[in-house]
């Protein structure tokens, strides 16, 4: 039972509040991410309808600071199902309401595995991308992948064909 | 005026609370990040003797999970100061207390960028690695560096001598 | 400078943690009217660009519990603007990403005051509302306030002429 | 085996800290009605010495801001014990130590449901009102349970005959 | 200006919840001492209308545990106001409102110290015990501070005109 | 099966947020001692294997304030054994990370008793102290064990043969 990336998304709204923030009065990191890994998790159980844990959190950069007293909002969508693994791919807003002002904060992927009530992984039914941008990032998951088990030691960099033709494309 | 690596050491231990968890009882990847960014960011000040802000994250696997009640234990230290950001290295262990056993969680590179008082970037004091370890990571971060570049879209592939020969290391 | 309804919407999503819920692991109603008041007022900052504070709560009724490790999805959006206060409605629901199972939890109307940056109240632009449903809210609201100021003490019930209408309504 | 409504009386002090404040450094609605929720769910599990759920809140103005650093003052009391409910009456006051100077904040009433070990509702044992003000509070919890099941879409407004007076008294 | 004893009284209640207790379900010893902490600094407050600081805490023995779900009441109150420092004895208990069973949990001295407007140590207007036991409790005080100062080694024991009776009574 | 000392050390490191302070943006000692509970208790629990409770708090003076955005650092360590109970001593440390300094803000001892799965208290192997610090604090234990039972109204003043000796020792 395939299901659609759409009915994963994940739409949350926080307000940033004086314990969020450092010294110059801008989001923490460590603050953000706590919300992004919640809003990923959500959709990805949305998608496979069973527990999720946090399996690894591709680079993030994060670019503009969140200000305290501004607003910000997470959309989580699933972007392709593995067998037993889920790439989530987050967007993230800040908004300063009163001057009515949205600017980008940052992207990033987040991989969850699901659970069997054992604990155990268990398979994932398929992830249908169906807009333009959906069918970009369902592309791009197997590149991503990738990285991720090179940058986790699980597979030898010249083993990666999609990757190595970056490095080596004058060729 | 140089710091010593081993001067910017931070060591935090957790206990993990009721909050803290997801419905299998196990500490949310969310939340141990929360911790992890405010390590790393304690060390970078240490390091810089100045504000620090959180530049990027690099990739993070969760291996093993670690459960409610147990204890975390997180030790980071500067790898590397750059011109005005720094990386740090971070590593995290669970513990049973009651079990007398300890494992190792994941390990991460977060890089923080050192602010004047005006909240612009500014120049940091560089950093002596000492030991075995402490100097292959300082001579990695460079590698690292040229990775984030990449993942974050500011440089070439084609242009990251130290990556290409990874991918192409049989010429 | 008249602006949407639809302008105004806020999407929160929110995880019943454990220390949001009673002994029987259903979420505590004072902790769900502390994110819709953070939702609402999102909501009203987003219309009036300016702070807002909370004024008043209508009747909220608790109908279906929400379970720990069930997701809160709240939606408030602006449903009229009087001179220096606004109506915000929100509807909200509980899901259970197990069981893809999603319920209406309830409805409420929450009431802002605008601030200048001296704290007194100020004028609040206009709110054209768009869809049946919209605009059907916008009509009530009239009513509501009179229930509103009947309750509060500051309109006698005999003046409350829409409501009365509604007690008199056989004649 | 009936209770006097004095044995229900809950005292609550809170201390408003930063993040429990908006912009203006005022302590957010939500917040306050967070405790209130607490406070009166805990008066309500007093008389009937069963677990108890919030099932509705009755209109609440909030009239005088209480300041960051200031004091939270909440008196919770049973007013009158219904078949399974029992409605809560609440007084909430700030005070600022420094100063002196108490002042009142708002009045709220709060029903809660009282439970058996199963989750369903049980009958509660009868309130004794003693003093002048819990016997007023006492008869007016009629006519604000019709006001509540009117307004929850549970009563037809023309069968309510306490209030249906208040709207035609001149006859 | 001398002030009464009774107008220093603070009433603290708080409900157990899963993240203030241990593996036993049990509430934390530090968490209680954070509410404590907090109950006794507002009665300083009240009686010296100034802000004040933690100065010291005296032995504190932890007699019955308070369960998960269970309530905790505190009461705070000054016993005797020295130059720039006041006594504040607390009395903890346990209630469980299924139960209907109220237990004392334990008992405290607290001292702090009020200050000015640029943080210095200012004089505080006198403290009038009125009943009993605050009479019994302003004398105590005067010994329980020759203990704190010769335990916090500014004192030495022999000059400890009171406690060395103690000693030596048989005498 | 003794263990030493040292294996029994935990280090806390915490960052002073907005939340943890007082209106002169100071950390509040309930906070610290928050901290301080979760420390010893780690320690205690690291010793002997078991959960554990805390029993007692011993006399804590805070000396030096630790400000807003400065670094707590705590270190526990159990210094002697006893039946079923642990005495834990813990060292506080302010750090100012931006001015480089380090300032010790105060001592303490707390008292942990051993828990079996039935919540009785057990009996606890052996420490074994190794440093000259650790032989003294070892040493002291029995003195301040002897003052907690006196302070607690557990032994008599007279009874206390090594306190006597402090208060008669010009014989």
């Amino acid at each position: 039972m395939e299901k659609k990336a759409s009915e994963s998304l994940v739409v949350m709204t926080e307000l940033v509040l004086p314990n969020d923030t450092n010294t110059f009065g801008n989001l923490m990191g460590g603050r953000l991410m706590y919300w992004m890994d919640i809003a990923a998790a959500l959709a990805a159980m949305k998608h496979c309808a069973a527990p999720v844990v946090t399996a690894s959190v591709d680079n993030i950069s994060f670019e503009t600071p969140i200000k305290l007293g501004n607003v910000v909002h997470i959309e989580a969508k699933v972007t392709r199902a593995f067998n037993s693994s889920m790439e989530v791919h987050l967007k993230v807003w800040g908004e300063d309401a009163i001057q009515q002002y949205r600017y980008k904060s940052n992207e990033a992927y987040f991989t969850f595995v699901a659970l069997d009530p054992n604990g155990k992984s268990r398979t994932i039914n398929g992830l249908i991308p169906e807009t333009e941008e959906e069918i970009k990032l369902h592309q791009g998951a197997l590149r991503r992948r990738q990285i991720r088990l090179i940058l986790g030691g699980k597979m030898k960099a010249e083993d990666a064909e999609e990757l190595k033709a970056l490095f080596v494309q004058q060729k």
